[in-house]
């Protein structure tokens, strides 16, 4: 049994109006496993990088309990680069580089040892690798969840429909449900995706909190007012993994376990910012975690006499 | 012992995807007042109106138990109009005419059987009108709570500040916030605007909820997420008439109370929005609001073990 997470494993350098990093550890596995391993201790990564990965960032992951035997080294190529700048109101970024590098002709390896995958986390990529990765699999997991992003939509919208047919849950923002769905209301979005394959949608509004769609049922989990956000990179992908690790470990996939997931990604997620990259979530300790959700029960509960 | 609301009684023309209407019974005492009707029955309304508004108008108010004693009727004069058009989001909208009428020199007058308010309400209007009803009210209030915009933020900053100083609660939307503190983060706006008098502050985000601070505590109320919002006038109007005609109801000004408060104003602002201008929630039955009270308790609530 195990908890299988496939996306970017690469380098980022970011600049917000806090500050600038030089190359660092980025990519949507890297946050997705970090954050999935503070709840479930049997998480592996399927991703590829260039031999300009160092082995130090590699024992991060295994040191965190992360299954890296999925994760190709390719030798005389360079890993994904990505650069942006975010704007003063940190809601939106410039993309100043981006170099595919090796993720230009990724093929996904599953590993024998990856073949008793129950959950599995499609992180943002091309909607055919992200198929791939299922079709490479001998049983079809438990649950599937896809992220996703407007980018596969402009250019591969029908690749993206067969894959969503395969999946449970997906999770996108809400400009991104609209693209998908052609509806700007996102209950009549949400209405038209739920019949595109995935039972459970997750529209996620960034500092607005998210919604999830199941159903005839909505849950709508806030965000923490943060006084700071330092470095949004990674935050979506932290929430992904924080919710699909809850998932694993609590073992049954119902709504309202996937309620409290979305707390759990979203408690993950507001770590993440606070710091550049995957820095804050690095080293959080149980009591950490504990208390800010907590913030989060306290933040949203009211009590009216039925 | 009463409910006293100030603010605009007014003509509305509204253009909006779905339609558009003539001349209807608008403004921010209207649909406060309304709202306020469902909660508590001793609502009293101050407002000035020129003698195009008619008789069955004010019946309205009187069949919702609203005492208009202190609803001005100025003989040959016309009431205050606004004409607007919303744009296609529903987000955003174009004002066409503004026509100030009798509320260009609005002196609000304060009947002797008004002077046992306990809670006032001070919708939109100048901060120096709004001022002056605290002044002729010969006790302090037990709650004042006071809706402003970004327009006086422009005209009259230092008054709209002198009014703050005297009122307890604060309402306003995100950019209001932003640019009454200098603030960009919402934390630290609130910290600082609750230094310039409001104990309480609202800050309300359409479609994405409300926070709502104090002291050191936030609280984060959802919107019901809709699939048709047919209307948005009046909804923050609405928001904050069922607001403090719950408070007046229960009678105890505290931060539980208050976040009830905000689910009770959101709900009867969940309906505002279905209809033209006040038609909705004209008619509500006490079954639909409570019905509506329990969408926001499932919307919201998740259980996590302490």
């Amino acid at each position: 049994m195990s908890l299988i997470i496939i996306g970017t494993v690469a380098f980022d350098a970011i600049e917000t109006p806090f500050g600038k990093t030089d190359k660092i550890v980025g990519g949507a596995a890297t946050y997705a496993s970090l954050a999935a391993s503070y709840f479930y201790n049997k998480v592996k990564i399927v991703a590829v990088v260039g031999d300009d990965f160092h082995k130090a960032d590699i024992d991060t992951f295994n040191e965190h309990g992360i299954d890296t035997e999925g994760l190709q080294i390719k030798e005389g190529e360079k890993s994904f680069f990505w650069s942006g700048k975010y704007h003063n109101d940190m809601n939106s970024r410039d993309t100043l580089v981006t170099e595919l590098n090796v993720l230009a002709d990724f093929d996904p390896i599953i590993p024998e040892n990856y073949q008793d995958c129950e959950y599995l986390m499609l992180g943002n990529l091309t909607p055919i690798v992200q198929r791939t990765v299922i079709e490479r699999l001998k049983n079809r997991p438990k649950l599937i969840v896809l992220d996703t992003m407007n980018f596969w939509m402009d250019i591969m919208m029908d690749d993206l429909l067969e894959t969503l047919k395969l999946v449970d849950v997906l999770t996108i923002n809400d400009e991104e449900a609209r693209q998908l769905s052609g509806e700007y209301s996102l209950v009549k979005a949400a209405k038209k995706i739920l019949t595109m394959g995935p039972k459970y949608l997750i529209i996620k509004k960034g500092e607005h909190g998210a919604l999830l769609f199941h159903e005839d049922k909505i849950f709508s989990a806030p965000a923490l007012p943060l006084a700071e956000v330092f470095d949004p990179t990674g935050a979506g992908d932290t929430f992904a993994g924080g919710f699909i690790g809850y998932l694993a470990k609590v073992g049954t996939v119902n709504f309202n376990n996937m309620k409290n997931a979305i707390i759990y990604g979203s408690a993950l997620a507001s770590f993440c910012v606070e710091k550049f990259g995957t820095e804050k979530i690095l080293n959080l300790t149980d009591e950490e975690v504990a208390n800010r959700i907590q913030e989060f029960v306290k933040l949203s509960a009211f009590t009216i006499e039925a």
